[in-house]
């Protein structure tokens, strides 16, 4: 081993997922078959041998769990669904093929763990979520599950997985999209020690509580016995997941790979705009107080606001300033996604008007300037109108910052994969001038890494 | 008889109808009841003396007619039903007293004449309709009918009615709303001969045809029987109707009265756009192709146009130029009441936002050019966004112009009106200088009086 140790096998592992991920891709894009250099620090492991598995098989693994499905038409697993408890037996015989012992958890959560060399030492997580929305793509979730027992097969079949310094545990979890119980990370939530026993009974839309849900598949669904799934925070190293990018900035920049410095955190408005209802015939322009115009000139000063954010900087003497920048990098993202008109007929001037506001940023200062920028912009179109704002936060999460440790890895390990494949080793040569990075990505999206953030690096 | 012939007596009916309005007005809103001078034309009628029928009868029957309901919390009367076919019995009943001959014809409108002295001449039509909409206003529809009762009566009374030189008819059309089968003016369209037969196949919501709903009312609801209906140009002098104003001016000048000059004309459009749906966290402002956010400027575009609309102008060689001027007097008016986003959720950015517009004008011409400026912008909006635009033209109405002749008449009768009472004696003799003229406004919502257009002066 040229790098050997701990680090040169979590580097192994992350360019064999990463590499692999590279393969699938270039797979599916039914690019001509490339051949596999020697992976990343491990001159005696052969990408090129694994091809089936880490291609292949992958490939041929995503579309079979993709057709797991409750819905003949879309692919949709709500948590603990028949097709949801049929994917948990699909991905524990792949993990046993991968050398892995497997069991289910109290919350349906699967898992695959090889002891490695050292079963009491801290264990290094890898994994993603197994429920999905409706209407799903194949590779939301699947992708971090599949890929992690690929890298794992190779690496036993390599003979490497029994020599690892540390358990390697792969865990599907049951729960991230909170499509069942509107509630989300229920699966990684309850490894990290921070489910919420109320949850217990939360109701689906069948009214069935999440307790009674757990114990139809033959789980205790106790309060007392899903506390009792919290790892210990020194019984972890680290947590990876990789998962699908949900944007356009890496297929823009022709890069299959990217790693992510952060979650962003997020706050959600709901701004309800109340003016004067009348008859589309009879008020004129001039005796209107009509909350649609009010709503639309918000909606045009929000883009204009998350375009042109202000960022808090250190001034001279060290007090905190502010400057206003293009945002060229995606720094902060606002959307109005949803938006209502009450009563809501062609004929009426509306009463009110309601719409939503999500605002995102790896910086929860640069969030919150710019959420008092939205607010403060929106009361100031309401007054100069005559028309009444109330606007709402009905959500707040913080960002959460991925261990720069790992992201380094990650990075090396990134640009090692891309460098395997020529359809890649162009665009990639252009990053190699500012030091061999990746694309480094803020995830706008949220993922169990956040909830497992609060047990240990991510 | 002062001004004496028939305009006198379209003179005194008018300004008793009117003038009772005026009464109820102030009744209503609790002023100390005030001594009434003699009416308008007729040294020898005492609107003093009819008060009680004027005033007090009215204002009752208004609250009697407004209990008569489908429903038990909302006013709801629409086309044949049971509280529709009770307010027509108790129509009937006060037109009797009133000195009327009534009937029920084959649409449900009901009717009362009188033949005056000359029972061949052509009649003058009085009326409005007795079907609301859901949670309607009392006064909606039910003052024109109930006031035009009242002044028949007090007429009756004076022993003027059967001098009177030609016949009044009131009609109480059945329906105006469109409620129930989303058709408007049906029993005023039957009296005008412009009924479309194959509307008697229009089912509501129950799939009860209009033909079945006709025939279970004891009606024929055949072609034939409603084809029948149609009034002789000839055997019609005009229509007038008085309606509760829908909008805000009148409150606005502090006068009870004004006289419409034409019913405006309208044009609807629905409007889709259709941009790139995203996730609200992974996509850079820099990258988005947002619908929403091309609707909003469009939105805020439509309100500018409207609040400085263009005219068509006769240029200096003939030619039709524009001129842009700021829209004081209500001249167009613009509504966007309707919205939707798809998906509709707060962390997506939606794919496609769908919004209506309803634009009104007196002028048909000014409303053609600013419709085409309101479409232009919005289609340089969606190209500038690079999002794809459609617009459709739902619906057009060419504007109603009301007969001079009559406006002139009303106009004399609004101003002698209010001048009777002192509370609005001051504030209409500031339009004195102006030549003694009632505010002049467009009806920007449809009436029963747009479909008898197509039969006789209005």
């Amino acid at each position: 081993m040229k790098k050997g140790g701990f680090a040169g096998y979590v580097a192994l592992i992350l360019v064999t997922t990463l590499l692999q991920t590279c393969l699938v891709t270039a797979f599916l894009a039914d690019a001509a078959p490339q051949p596999f250099a020697t992976a990343y620090g491990f001159p005696g492991f052969s990408s090129m041998r694994h091809r089936s598995i880490l291609r292949d098989e992958v490939a041929a693994r995503l579309k079979e769990l993709g057709n797991v499905s409750d819905s003949k038409h879309v692919l949709e697993r709500t948590f603990l669904s028949p097709a949801a408890v049929a994917a948990g037996r699909l991905l524990i015989t792949w993990m046993k093929d991968a050398g892995l012992r497997t069991w289910e958890d109290k919350l349906g959560n699967v898992h695959g763990r090889s002891d490695g060399a050292n079963a009491t030492a801290p264990a290094l997580l890898l994994g993603s979520h197994l429920d999905t929305v409706i209407d799903a793509g194949r590779y939301d979730g699947a992708l971090g599950i599949v890929t992690a027992i690929a890298a794992v097969k190779a690496l036993k079949i390599e003979g490497k997985l029994q020599q690892f310094p540390r358990p390697i545990e792969i865990i599907a979890f049951s729960d991230e999209e909170g499509i069942r119980f509107q509630t989300t990370f229920l699966g990684s939530s309850a490894v990290a020690g921070t489910f919420q026993p109320k949850h217990l009974k939360n109701l689906d839309a069948r009214g069935i509580s999440i307790g009674a849900a757990l114990r139809a598949a033959s789980h205790e669904g106790t309060v007392e016995s899903v506390s009792s799934m919290k790892y210990e925070p020194s019984s972890v190293w680290g947590y990876v997941e990789l998962h699908i990018e949900q944007g356009p900035v890496l297929e823009a920049q022709g890069l299959p790979l990217g790693v992510v410095e952060a979650i962003a955190g997020q706050t959600r408005l709901a701004v309800k705009v109340r003016g004067s209802q009348g008859h589309a015939g009879t008020v004129p322009m001039s005796m209107r107080r009509d909350p649609m115009i009010a709503a639309a000139q918000s909606i045009v000063a929000i883009e204009n606001i998350c375009t042109h954010p202000e960022k808090a900087v250190a001034g001279s003497r060290g007090a905190t300033a502010m400057a206003t920048a293009v945002n060229h990098a995606g720094a902060i993202v606002c959307t109005v996604g949803e938006i209502h008109s009450w009563p809501g007929a062609s004929n009426v001037i509306p009463g009110e008007v309601m719409f939503t506001i999500d605002v995102r940023s790896k910086d929860d200062t640069d969030r919150e300037i710019n959420v008092v920028r939205i607010e403060s912009e929106i009361y100031k179109i309401c007054k100069k109108r005559g028309v009444a704002c109330i606007i709402e936060r009905k959500h707040e999460a913080d960002a959460v910052a991925c261990a720069p440790k790992l992201s380094d890895m990650l990075n090396s390990a990134a640009v090692a994969a891309m460098k395997e494949l020529p359809p890649f080793r162009n665009n990639i040569s252009a990053l190699e001038d500012g030091g061999m990075m990746a694309p480094t990505l803020v995830s706008g999206a949220g993922h169990d890494a956040m909830a497992m953030s609060l047990l240990t690096q991510v």
